[in-house]
C-alpha cells in the first residue's frame, strides 16, 4: 500500500490506472489508498465543464487539455457519462474523440458511467479528483452531461464551474429548465457561428439580471467554435478571472460539505445490503405490510 | 387523524391537498396518514410521463387528462420540476396550462420541485402516488423531465412508461443520451407534424432492433400533434395494450422493490442530520482530518 500511494505520487500513470480501477470497482484497498494520499491533496484545481447534450463539450473539453498542455500543465479528465443499458454501458462516442491525447502522459482521462439506482456517482468523482490531485495533475476536468440534477451537483463541486450552451436549441429552454443557470462560474456558447448566438447571449443576461449572486459574481459569457479552436484561451482566462478572486476557501469549505453528504450516502447504502428488499417488495405489492412500517423497522435494526 | 383519513377515502379535496402539502413539507403527521391510507390502495393505474424539455409533454399530459375525464375516470397529476435557485422555485411556466382543470374535482394537479442536494423525490413521488391511489383517483399520471438519472428513475417506476420525444432535435441524441430509450413501454412521437418525425421513428426502431426486451414487450411507437389533440387516443389505447399483458404484478413487485430502496435512503438522512457537516468540512479543506476517516466515525457512532 505504502508502495502504492508513493508510485502514485510520483506520478507513475499504470499506479494512476490501477487505483482509478480500484475506486471504480469500489475496492476496499481504494479507501485505504485515498486515506494515505489525501494529506498530499488540495494543490489541484478543479473545473467543472457541464452542459447539454450536443454542446460540443467533448470537443471543448479536448481543446481545453491540448490549451493547458501547451502552457505544460499536468491534465486530469473524469468524463461522468449515463448509462445506457441498451448499449451495454456509457456512450462511447464522445469519448473516442479524446483519443487524441492518449500518448501524452501529461494527460490521464477516464470515463465513469453512472451507477444505477444507487447512485453514488458524486462520491466517486470525489475519490477520483483525490486521486488525481495527489498524483501531481495541474487541473482536473471534471466533464457531465448537465441535463439532471445528479450531473449538475457533481459539476458544482468544482473550483469553478463552465456551463456550456449551443445557439439555437428550441426556445432555449435547455439550460434554464435544466437548472444549471445558477451553477456557472463561466457561460461558454459553443458553437456561436451558429445562428441564435446574440439571442442567447440576450437571454443568460436577462436571467443574469433577475438576481445578483451572493459574491458579487456576474459569470462572464464567453462565445467559442470549438472545433475551430476560437475561444479556448479566452474561456480559461475568464476561469482564472473567476478563481483569482480570493474566496476559493469559503467554496473549498462548501464543497466538501456537500461531498461528505454524498460519501455518507453511499456509505451507509453499502451497509445495508443484507436487508431483504425484495422480500418487502413482495409484501408491499401484496398489501400485506405497509412500505412505511418496514423502513421502521430497518432503521431500528441499522440504528441498534 | 382517522378523519383526515376518512376524508381523503371520500375523495374530499380539501383533505387531499392539506396531505399533498403534508407530504411535501415532510411533517410528522404525513407518516401516520401513509400508514393508514397505504391498505386502501393499489387500485389506481400510474402513468410515468418523460421526455427532453421541449418535447410538448404538459401539452400531451393536459389532452390525457381531458380523454380521461371524457371516459369518466377520476385523475391525478404529479408534476415533477427541477428546482431554480434563480426563480426562487419550480419553473411553473408548463403548470399554467393545466389551470384549464381548475375548477374540475375529478382532476388533482400538484407541482413538485427538486428538493436539492439529499434527493428524496422519488421518495416524495411515491408517497404522492399512496395518497392519490387512496383518495380514489383511477390513473395518477407522473410526469418529469426526463433529462437526468432521478427523473428517468421516477418515471420508470410507474405501471407503464411513456417517453415523449421530437423531430430534429439536433443528432437526436436526446433519448439515447439521456438513456431513456430502455425505460419505455410507449414511445410517443409528438409535434410529428414537424420534419424529421419519419428519420426518428426509423432511429428509435433501430435502437429497438438492437436487443430484445426480457418480458417480449416492443414498445410501440405512436405520432401525436398533441396541441391539436392528435393521437391522444392512440398513445393511450398502446398503454392499454401494454397493461393488458397480465405481467402488472411483477412489475409492481420490481417497483415497490426500488422504491424501498429510495425511501431508506431518505429516512436515513433525515435520522442523522445532527451530524456537524460544517466543522467536518473546513477540518477537510484544511487538510487537518481526511474524509473517509470522518465518514468511518460517523458510521460508528450510527450503528451504536
Amino acid at each position: 500500500m505504502a508502495d502504492w500511494s508513493q508510485e502514485i505520487l510520483g506520478g507513475n500513470p499504470r499506479a494512476l490506472a490501477r487505483a482509478a480501477t480500484a475506486i471504480e470497482n469500489r475496492q476496499a484497498s481504494a479507501e485505504s489508498l485515498l486515506k494515505e494520499l489525501f494529506p498530499h491533496t488540495g494543490r489541484a484545481t478543479v473545473l467543472g465543464i457541464t452542459g447539454s447534450p450536443g454542446a460540443g463539450k467533448s470537443t471543448l473539453v479536448d481543446r481545453l487539455i491540448h490549451e493547458l498542455r501547451r502552457e505544460g500543465k499536468q491534465v486530469g479528465v473524469i468524463a461522468v457519462d449515463p448509462t445506457s443499458p441498451y448499449t451495454g454501458g456509457a456512450i462511447l462516442g464522445d469519448r473516442i474523440r479524446m483519443l487524441s491525447h492518449h500518448a501524452d502522459s501529461g494527460v490521464f482521462i477516464r470515463s465513469m458511467a453512472t451507477r444505477g439506482w444507487l447512485g453514488g456517482l458524486a462520491a466517486a468523482t470525489t475519490d477520483m479528483t483525490v486521486l488525481l490531485d495527489a498524483a501531481g495533475k495541474d487541473v482536473v476536468l471534471v466533464e457531465t452531461v448537465g441535463v439532471g440534477q445528479d450531473e449538475v451537483e457533481i459539476a458544482k463541486l468544482a473550483d469553478a464551474t463552465m456551463v456550456v450552451l449551443v445557439p439555437g436549441m428550441g426556445d432555449d429552454v435547455q439550460a434554464i429548465k435544466a437548472g444549471i443557470m445558477e451553477i456557472a462560474d463561466v457561460f461558454v456558447i459553443n458553437k456561436s457561428d451558429q445562428p441564435g448566438a446574440d439571442r442567447l447571449e440576450r437571454e443568460i443576461k436577462a436571467i443574469q439580471s433577475l438576481s445578483t449572486r451572493k459574491d458579487g459574481w456576474v459569470p462572464p459569457v464567453v462565445r467559442s467554435v470549438a472545433t475551430e479552436g476560437q475561444g479556448i484561451a479566452e474561456a480559461l482566462s475568464a476561469v482564472r478571472s473567476f478563481l483569482a478572486r480570493g474566496d476559493g476557501k469559503d467554496r473549498a469549505v462548501a464543497n466538501w460539505n456537500q461531498r461528505l453528504h454524498e460519501m455518507l450516502r453511499e456509505r451507509m447504502l453499502e451497509r445495508f445490503t443484507d436487508l431483504n428488499f425484495q422480500a418487502a417488495a413482495e409484501d408491499v405489492a401484496a398489501r400485506r405490510k405497509d412500505p412505511y412500517t418496514i423502513i421502521d423497522g430497518w432503521l431500528e435494526r441499522i440504528s441498534h
